[in-house]
């Protein structure tokens, strides 16, 4: 692409570095941005850099926050001895959304993916071995998503805490509710006959 | 969506508000810019901002341009007789792009569209009309897209040139080269079959 402008060329590549936003979407992107009052731009531009300069994480499970400990945290009607292990905030978000969860969560901010160049030191690893250490924590939920690079991460924290007596436990994996059998993926509904429930404890929820 | 920051919900807000990205999307851009180091949100921000508030257009076509008279306009090898209208500065570089156009452009800015409050004096349609009057151009080419909007200006444009002793032509739709026919909707065929050119001009390019 030839662009008549250097300041409009380098707001496209910019804007492409985000992630799923090609050179087309760039360009669509800042020419909307150029038709808006130069407020919008200001406002956009203000928010993303308070948000990146001054934003916190948790100090307990480092999920973002304003504030030193988060509202989940800090709330003593939570049960603290249960911990549930996620990936990032939209995971903590998606939980939350189902009131099924009382517990508190633990954020990783990612998975082991030796590919990528991410290891256990990248992860907030250390600190939940650190909270299974200091006994308040009596189980540990799984909640990554089930690919190679969750599993991964699971064993790995799995055989950290092996050594604290800590319950572990994985998020039930089957077929979604509202599903049609004919149309799951072998490997789900493999795994809901694997690991099916009594039917007795289907009906509590 | 609950967010469990202000600073996160804020930027998202802002983010949603480009065209074509949701509450999600929205999410996963600005969870990636957290992720990146602070440096790649200030070059972000600052190519937007450096942008919005210096760009210049040309003061002549009205194309995006980042001195007074644009490359094109500047140029003394190109037909400043043939002008071209076309709607934004996407459909500059693609005809640019052919290699097949050595005319001057005239941007317009967008299409006259009562439904969105767009009329003929939101648009560049008055400079339009001063350079037909100046004498200077000899033929003005529609090429703006073949939707209700774009005929309705093509025609509005049409009716104020007629004053002036002033060729006025459209680009020619059809059957894009390589298409099979019989995939073709029946508009573009038929309107390429009315349209229809003498064999050996095909020939030339």
């Amino acid at each position: 692409m030839e662009f008549s402008s250097k300041l409009l060329e380098n707001a496209v590549y910019e804007m492409s570095q985000l992630p799923g936003v090609g050179k087309r979407t760039a360009l669509r992107l800042v020419l909307h941005l150029l038709r808006q009052p130069e407020s919008q731009t200001h406002h956009l531009t203000e928010a993303l850099n308070t948000m990146r300069d001054t934003i916190k994480f948790c100090k307990k499970c480092h999920n973002i926050s304003d504030v030193e400990l988060c509202e989940i945290c800090s709330n003593p009607n939570r049960d603290a001895s249960l911990v549930c292990v996620v990936e990032d905030v939209r995971d903590v978000m998606a939980i939350e959304n189902t009131s099924q969860y009382r517990g508190l969560y633990h954020v990783l901010g990612g998975k082991i993916s030796p590919l990528d160049g991410v290891g256990p030191q990248d992860l907030n690893i250390y600190s939940l071995i650190d909270k299974a250490k200091s006994g308040e924590v009596k189980e540990v939920i799984f909640a990554l998503s089930s690919t190679m690079e969750g599993d991964t991460t699971n064993f790995y924290i799995y055989r950290q805490l092996e050594a604290y007596d800590i319950k572990t436990s994985t998020i039930a994996r089957g077929i979604s509710v509202g599903d049609e059998l004919e149309y799951a993926d072998e490997v789900t509904l493999g795994r809901s006959i694997l690991h099916r429930i009594p039917f007795e404890n289907s009906l509590k929820s």
